[in-house]
Formats: structure tokens, sequence, C-alpha cells
């Protein structure tokens, strides 16, 4: 079964495009057609995209689901009048929360994933140089660091670290661990002084040795023997020092940037 | 007046804390404590997640806001004893997404944010990958790029190449014109070639030099005339060469990736 999901927002579209993700993930059966349709905030904008959703319709015999975080009452409606099953963020919860609150919504367009705040904007920015300038072992002044994320080469800290620095604006900085720290069975000193700001990452070898195999091909580095070697090092050495761990062979970034925020207990709002 | 939001999932929660900032952004007179429940699985979790509830809104003197993703109805239904306010996006949106489709859903936990398809995951990391080393023109190799951004120095380049890469898994490089290409007036070969892929990203001289100041304090690159001077060339250059521009300056990374991946008709799958 093919249909299509429109994605619709007066701005980025991210937090329609989230929400819609969510649900489809509930319905694996349905092959779904995604259709993301950001900056919808013109009455011209919102005829196309009810053109679209039509079109969809037709063809998919069926009608489009369609996802709208848009605010504006009048562009709603006119979306209102496509063929489409709208699911609308704010037409569903504004109210709930209003009566929470007592007060009523003052409608602001463009807010979740725009410019808001500038000062906030400019801590994630500077993070992101940070994560970036304190990337597998460049510079080993962990001063400022939130937190270090240690492990062997390819085990996921850098994409972790700037998902972090990006999301979360916070300072992560890595360390791959090296075949000389881990003969000599200890932390260097630049790591042992910030070793409450330390987390793990752990990794099944044989997972290693297939992320190693692409980089570089038939290499002692890639070699299972070799993973191995390192990774059962690595884990006695954190395991030792007392360094939480987290097992990154089936996780996403996003998941373990939430367990290892969680497990540091650093509750930043996220971006 | 202060209230507590919080944001409950069985997986990382993003999904409900996209969806509670969207919702709290239309509230600006209210000042929201924000915390965030992840991996909130069990029966164990739900009771201390029920107690956090109960005890913000006692200190509120209000009920507490709660953003839940849960999907298991056990567990929902132990949250739903407390004392907040419960806003639920699967409870609210699953049943007209069942009837759209006509068929029901299959509970899936942790989904939305968990590695579940790997040749996707890879994408994203290869592309990751691909935005570290076509950085900064480190290389000028484009040949495998989707996209290639190009501006002044400090324009807001790499961040919005990661947040891409990360995101929507696409190969993003950049390029800072340097001034010898700006005293030429023309592209550097390695970038005439790949037209069609340029993206430029514009910005108000002033806000450039503040940028710069931070980095580089009273230095020549950092003052206004010499930040002038090559924004003005490089809207010149890009103007004359037809590479389409987008002003940086009151945007965010999220806006200015989704005007871009929109003006280049990639339409990838957002993660």
């Amino acid at each position: 079964m093919k249909r299509t999901v429109f994605f619709i927002s007066d701005g980025t579209a991210i937090t329609a495009e989230t929400l819609g993700h969510s649900l489809i993930t509930q319905f694996p059966d349905v092959s779904f057609r995604q259709v993301r349709l950001p900056f919808v905030d013109n009455e011209q904008a919102c005829r196309e995209a009810v053109n679209a959703i039509n079109l969809a319709t037709v063809r998919d015999g069926a009608p489009a689901i369609v996802i709208n975080t848009m605010l504006d009452e009048t562009l709603c409606a006119i979306i209102g009048t496509s063929s489409g099953v709208l699911l609308d963020l704010f037409a569903t919860f504004l109210r709930p929360m209003e009566q929470a609150l007592g007060i009523a919504h003052k409608p602001r367009v463009g807010q979740a994933h725009g410019l808001t705040n500038v000062d906030k904007y400019e801590g994630r920015m500077d993070a992101t140089n940070y994560a970036l300038t304190h990337d597998d072992g460049v510079s080993v002044d962990f001063k400022e660091a939130d937190l270090i994320l240690v492990g062997v080469s390819r085990s996921g800290k850098t994409p972790t670290c700037l998902y972090m620095a990006l999301h979360f604006g916070v300072k992560a900085a890595n360390y791959p661990l090296t075949p000389e720290d881990l003969d000599e069975m200890r932390l260097p000193h630049f790591l042992r002084k910030h070793k409450y700001k330390l987390v793990g990452l752990d990794i099944e070898p044989e997972r290693l040795s297939q992320i190693r195999e692409t980089r570089r091909p038939g290499s002692r580095y890639a070699s299972l023997r070799q993973c191995r070697q390192e990774v059962d090092a690595a884990r006695s050495l954190l395991r030792m020092e007392g360094v939480p761990m987290f097992v990154t062979t089936h996780s996403s970034i996003e998941e373990i940037s939430s367990r290892v925020l969680l497990q540091l207990g650093l509750q930043r709002e996220m971006f």
C-alpha cells in the first residue's frame, strides 16, 4: 500500500516532519511517500499545497495524510479545502494548553526553529566550533569541556559530539584511546584530571571491524583481531577507571546523546 | 508565571521535546521550566515520573504540562494518574491515522530516533564524515558533493553543512571565498565545473564583523571595513555567476538548510 504524507509548515517544517515520522513508524506495512512543504506562509503557497495534496490523493487512490503545523487560521482553512486527511498540531493542542495555563496563546510564526534567541544560538554555534576543534585528540585541553567521549577509533565519538553540540549547545570533546594508552592501561593525565566528565563509547568488535574495513580495506587496523584487542583493552581500562560506558553498536547518535546527557545530569534545552 | 513542562518518552524524547517546544513558543509570557524524561519504559520509571510531575505541580501551585510520546497503554495509564495536564501524541493522532489508512497500527517503541534502518543511518554517518573532510576548502574535489556552500569566512557555512549532513544525509561541502577569488572576480575552476551545486551564504557586514571580532579581536580580518569589502565582492561575484544566495544574518542553520534543500530540489528524508 502506497500513501503520500505531507509535512506542511509556515517555517522549516521540522516539527511537522518530526511529528509525522513518529506517527508513520507505527505503520510499517504502509509505504509512505514523504513530501516536505516548508515556508508555506501565504495564500498562493497554500493553494499550490492544496493542488499537490489533491494530486497525491488521486494518484494514490486514497486521501493523502497532511501533518500541519501552520498557525494562521485563514491559511489553515485553505489547506482544509484539500482532499487530504488533516492532522493539525496547533489546532489540536493549543486549546488544552491554553486551558491548562489559563491564558490565550500569542500567535508567533516560525519560532520553533528560527533564530529567536541570539545568545542561545551563539552558544550552539560556539559549542559546534568547540566540538570541531576538540575532535579526535587534536586539542587535549579539556578545561572548558562539558563532557569528553573516549573510545577506540571509529566507535562513533565524532558524530555524537557534533550532534550534542548542535542540538544541546554542549561543549563535547572526544579523545580516541591510542594503542599507547591501551598498552599502559592508564588514562593519560589530561583525561585523568577531568575524569568526572568522561563517558566511554563501547562497540562490538565485529561491527567495528566492518566500519574500519570501509575506511581502510584489508588493513591490520580493520582486522577483527586488532579490533578485538583494542575493544577488550578499552573496556578493561575504562571499567578499572570507573568511567561509565555505552554500547553504540545498535544505537543511533540521538540515543547515545540522550543517554550520555542523562548519565552526566546535563539537563540542556534541545534545539 | 512559572510552569513546569515535562517531555516524556520511552525513547530519546526528541519528538516530545520538539512538539513541546513548538507549543510553548506560543506562550511567550510564561516562564517554562523544562524537564526531559527519556527512556521511561517500565513501571518503576513511570512511577518516578509521576512523583516528579506531582512535585512540580505542588511547587508551581498549578498543574504541570506533560507532553507524552509513550506508546504502551499500561505505562501511559500510570502517567495518567499524575496531577499533570497530559498532551499525548499517539493517543491523539494514531486513531485518525488508522482511520485514514484503514489499518490498525503496530506498536513499535523507540523507532523515531533509533537505529532502525542501518543503510540510511550509514548514509548519514558517511555524509557527516564527508562534510568534515570537505569543510573550509580542505579538499576541493567536489565530485561526490550533493551541494557546495560558498561564502566569505564565518558566514555560517560549516555548521549548516554539518546540520544538513547529520539530518538529511546530504553530502554538503563548503568553500570559503578567498581574497584571491574575490580580487579576480571569478570562481575557481573546481567550483565552476560544479556550478549547479553551488549555493551562496550572504551575511550583513556588521554582523560578520561582530562574529569575527569574537574570534580575532581587533584584527583587520574582523574590521567592518574589511567585512564590507569582502561581502560586497562576494555578492557581486555570486550574482554575476548566477549562484543563488541566502542571507544568514537573521536565520538559523535549520532555516538556511531547509531553504537550501528546497532551492536545489533535494527532497531528502529528515532524521
